[in-house]
């Protein structure tokens, strides 16, 4: 049961069109039902679109194609929105079979398949990325904050070293409601940004770089030592937590 | 010239006892202004509640007392509210003499004195502390956040070594609009708090522990690393920097 | 000799079927047989069983699986238990030529091949798994306590972000005599797990995870700062440890 | 109620002496009390005997003298024994004028006053220390590991430059149940020690050392990557929670 | 001899005031002493300024009062410039005694007493830093940079976090032919000054921060990743070294 | 519009061939043209040649070939120099196909086409390497100061365990402006070199190296620890960006 | 001119065979020779065996096989003795078409082909490895020691974890007048070897190991660290390093 | 017993004037007795000259003043050789009362009193320190090695930053017998040395320097890192254990 199914269900009680005691009994026997799937090898849990807002999303990372395609099946089989991250075109082959509307986004490694659309968020996510190479992160973000209901704009290649690049898209930053700032190197961006805006600004370090950027713990720390107020910051490439959290601020 | 002083004389404007043309004259003399104020030490910046919300907060550390108080004094003389953290009992002696309703939090080691008050944000920020000794941290994030215009609640001493004292908390969990969440040692609790709720959760790993903690790190990285949703994450003992983005969040 | 075939012969003689100055040169013409077989690139402990209650156990990273075959052959050929961990199926291939009943368990990357079974341990050893991602360490876990003699229970899957998985199995936790918790990312589990029982806990940190989880590092960090009384930390990704201490543990 | 006070009215009620109801009413009536003690600055959990099977122990670092004595007040006051750790000199004196015959243990730094005396562990818990310099750590652990209930054995300054010294004690080794290794610089001594024992191994590295040794850290790696069978680590340091461990082992 | 002297020699040389051979017979009478005074604890090399261009800098960290002392007085008694760096008022004391009008700056922890000027370098070096905290820092830079010959500019408190505050400022940037940029914490700011002018950018790393800032580590890291061109980097702290190389290029 | 095109114009300028009003109208026009073309993937900015005296470059790594050449043939259309790093001979292939003139440089593992010459560099950039494995970051910094528009010499293999290897080559290090110096190892190569000249070292860890070297993190700490003046560091392995500040030295 | 001819010619010259004024021009003549070979991509240094009692040693990594084969042919063609570190059979078939009688190790990944002999060592050299896996490391030490003139003897698989099977060979330790003891995991050997002998003990952390071994360190801190007197330490996996300092050592 | 009783001894026997079998009792008799003296907190090994061929040595770090004089006493008193390190002068008060010959060295905070002689080493050992700051482990290494009875010279004030200080010494290094190079900062003076020598060469690192020489940690990982061949290592600030090491080097 998704939480559009049960709004309706009060709705049609509300307007009298389903007894109040049928309503509940068509509750608590959804209810009843374990609201954990298990596939052998993993829980699948149904009831977190109620508790957390977001139906489970499948972390593709140390799971086989199949095993992915398995849980995607059952997810989008429950009437859940299916989000798997971290995943190859080799695995949205396997879920294709299964669940034939399912998109893959290349760059962003991420397969979709909206099904329970999700209430809106009240403004709009921008994602703002340092250079080329942090794209993959910042398109995971892109993506998820998309399917998650909120408003997604991007602003890409701003980085510090060329700072007119970001001052000539001054408004642009202020219109948004929250801020995701992926950066790899010296992971500058995410304070400059916080210095020109007065929303919460979620920075994300990435693996890019080289030499002593020792696959994002530069730019990590810069960001944990930011200088700007209103600054957070998730795992090195972590566009979905940086997402996750956006979208919690943008739908309070 | 404070956003309460514009916003008075904007009414006045709209209800006509003020002229607009006068008006305009005011505000723009106000901002003929230099807005930053050169002790020659320190550059205060008078336009930033304008700009970010809140006027410049005084960070303590590496400042002498004298340094402080001249700051302190500036800042309340331009009738902005006064926020110093990471300060000693001696500095507050001599902000006192200056600022004679200042007031001291020794847990926090913060010192505030409130002139301009600000918007109330729209909820209430939850701070939860593992233990007693993260309360210096936990604490100047609450005065913090209290001062900037949040109501605060407390809920303290609920690490998940003893999982029931926080599970028989849950109803104060789901009332927060946003939850800081402060631990040192093994830095579990936010994990575990993001886990029960759906609402942004505001990381703060402290520095309490020994050996193998490494002065914060093993619950820094602990954090960043959480298997929950919407957790990010601010620099050890950073309990300022929590209320900053929590209070962003809340005036949403 | 094994302690089985020393405990048979210890009977004989209580009994009175062999004669105790026949047993002790049957046991002392054993014992000046090298107990040290020399493969050349290895030498096999055969003494090992008496010594410290297992056979030689064959750690198969770092060695070819013709080096394996050859010292599991040996093993086998002394009528003792065979106990290959961090293989493959190609060695496996090999080892079947020359032991015919060896298993392997691909999850768990273990081979094993039971001869001379072990005294049973006086309770269950219960593994618990944060993630799907963390199963091979855990079946590692648990296939070698198993082989060493002790009834073994899983529970998989139930990691602090959902709480009410771990809470819900309360009772099989109370059940277990050790209990050993494999977990990644952001190893809060064996906090969370320690604080709701009474016998030891063996953390196993696993390298799940990405960014600054650095390889378990995060995780084993965590572990070592558990607020929790009673847990104690293995390597990371070190099942069979874990195995071995909680098998020590529950035959004591 | 403590565990020794309810097994007695279980005792009389198996002998008659009361009347089942009655000593249900007894257990219900002291259930309903809470079982937090709120001090304002700390929630002291006086239910812990029972789940945990040990009172809640105070660990002195980073708390007042005033604050540790107000809590160990407090838990003498409900008949539990005392255990302080990391503590003082100065604070004892502060507890010793609320709780008179509390004892401190200068070398281990521990203050402790036994009342409800814990059912004594099954064997000896031996603590074993490579130096003169890991004595506090270890003395730590061995008053710790006493007043829980465990016969305790002390083998000193056996580390391995001496191979000799420790050899010439390996009856010593193989009497004890568990053994509790305490060592700094290499931190070799447990691998030795768990080579030549077939019972478990607690390793707690110490920050003896200087130079490379990094606080401990070189003795910690050493220990997690022991070559040996059964060791298991603890934080550096941390000879309470070596104690902790051994003797939930101890009492299984 | 200081290149002064061999200048001034060489100039009378060439006016026919001195014979050339005379020239000749007096340099190598000068070369022939021991560039090198030894004086027990320390080797003053009196041939630096020719080498080099600088006279042998004196170290203050690890020395005593006494040694700087006397070291001060041998590098004036042959008429070359006096530097010592990371020095206290303590020691200026007794250097005072020996060199009556050697200078102490407190705030960048120098002693200077000039003798032998320097050839003038051919531009101003521009000493930019973040924060109020960086100022020890930025001082021992400026006030090396100009015992070395060098015009010096001061930029102070242009953190990131208030990008305005630095962009104004554009046009003093542009002036100078090298900059020095002193910041601690997120280390952003010479990557962001490096993209707006064409010279060199030296970066010091400071070691001003809490918490994940350890000591200066993640500022290190994040100037030594800058996405921008034209930055160099020296050791945490190091204003002197970052002036000796602001001054070997202003004076190419 | 590159520099050399503006000074163009600006000579016929002077020279009455070109009205002033013309030349105005000629530059507006260009500089209205947004400098920013938009890939979709990148923004190539065209405006760098004046802002920064060299057109942007391409680092290879972490785009795609089509990518590369994409950039490449955009930047060779504006009639500016084509420098792409971090390349591979595949990607050539491509860039070959839109800008035929292309050069590849394998062991530098980078593309050069050079189109607008730059201005000359005053002296000599001296790239210094200590051994056979360093080759490939000196030659990227060789080939990138070389068209930088610097003369470059080379002095390879002379390494501090054979001190007269360098000691030989006094004469070219004296005769350099600047000086590169990449090693791997115990990176002190650069300490020796900058005590025997008088100029800017530009110092470049290498990764070359085994077991504790750590991927060049010895020779970046040796380097940045420098007893000798004049010593400073970019990132590990970054021989682009020791040409690009060696160059801009050159061209003061 | 290796050594030997040197000796050889000298000694002719005691007898009388040669004039010694021809000598001297034999001797000059050859002096009068570059001792470098250029190769263009490297330059061999044929004094070595002169300056450091040993040809130069080609270290294999990161050098391609036909760089690898031009410098081997170079050194033999002056009749010294070659050895390459690092290297792989595919490289040897490449050096052997040019120097026919080259020897390749395989698990030693060494290539031998000896023409001038060294003096001999006045003692054995002892090459000691914990395990199988250290084998790698253990042999190149053993290899090079022999090349270098030193009778080797071996002693493998005496790990810390089965003591017995090292103190059963104490007899053979006492022989060697140089012990070198690889060893990783957690790098105890060398302490415990280092306290039964009273020769100087020369340490080689090896890359064994998984989990917190992290690539050697584990053992390297181990060792730094030792306990014992006697112990000093090459590099992780540097068996040739320890080879070289054990020769240094037996030819003193 | 001392090595020096026991040759007189054997001497007496050899010479006649003691009987084989009353040297034999005698020798028996004291071995009887137990070499280890109990002094409560510390167990004194007296066979230790005849095992390891150096009495105990007692590190006064992390022991009480009282704790050293007493187990200095015991050793004095068994005619052996006292050397203590790691010590102070208020410590030395206590000895001097117990063990009036006692004598301080306060650079290198030992402790000696020398007694039984040891047999003379075969060569000089060479102590080379890198700056003044690296004196205090310098002279713990120079006086440890003397009283071991090894002729010992000293090159202080060498380093690489000026390396015609160093070259100008070349004879003294070819002389030394075995050499100690201790260097804090970047930590390339062993490399430099042992380029130029033919003889063993240990490096002490050394704390000496400030950001990121992290205690050492750069110094420490450029030794190891050396490409000179002949270069071990022992832990930072070590000078007693390279002392250690080149006597026993020098008595082989």
């Amino acid at each position: 049961m998704t939480p559009t199914q049960l709004r309706e269900l009060l709705e049609q009680v509300r307007l009298g069109h389903v007894e109040a005691a049928d309503a509940c009994t068509q509750v608590l026997a959804l209810l009843r039902q374990s609201p954990i799937a298990d596939l052998g090898f993993a829980r699948v849990d149904h009831h977190r679109p109620i508790r957390q807002g977001f139906p489970e999303v499948i972390l593709g990372a140390g799971k086989t194609p199949e095993q992915v395609a398995a849980i995607a099946e059952n997810i989008v089989a429950h009437g859940q929105t299916l989000l798997v991250t971290r995943t190859t075109a080799e695995t949205w082959e396997l879920v294709r079979a299964r669940v034939p509307d399912a998109l893959f986004h290349p760059q962003a490694r991420v397969i979709t398949c909206e099904r329970d659309p999700l209430p809106p968020g009240h403004g709009t996510i921008l994602v703002v990325a340092a250079g080329t190479s942090d794209l993959p992160v910042a398109e995971e973000a892109a993506i998820c904050a998309a399917v998650m209901g909120n408003p997604v704009e991007r602003l890409y290649d701003v980085g510090v070293s060329g700072l007119h690049r970001l001052l000539s898209q001054h408004d642009r930053l202020n219109e948004a409601r929250v801020i995701i700032v992926a950066a790899g190197m010296e992971g500058a961006l995410p304070s400059v940004v916080a210095g020109l805006v007065h929303v919460p600004v979620i920075a994300v370090p990435t693996s890019v770089g080289y030499g002593a950027s020792f696959g994002g713990l530069a730019a990590l720390l810069a960001m944990l030592n930011s200088c700007a107020s209103g600054v957070s910051v998730v795992n090195i490439d972590n566009g979905f937590g940086a997402a996750t959290i956006a979208s919690l601020i943008n739908h309070l």
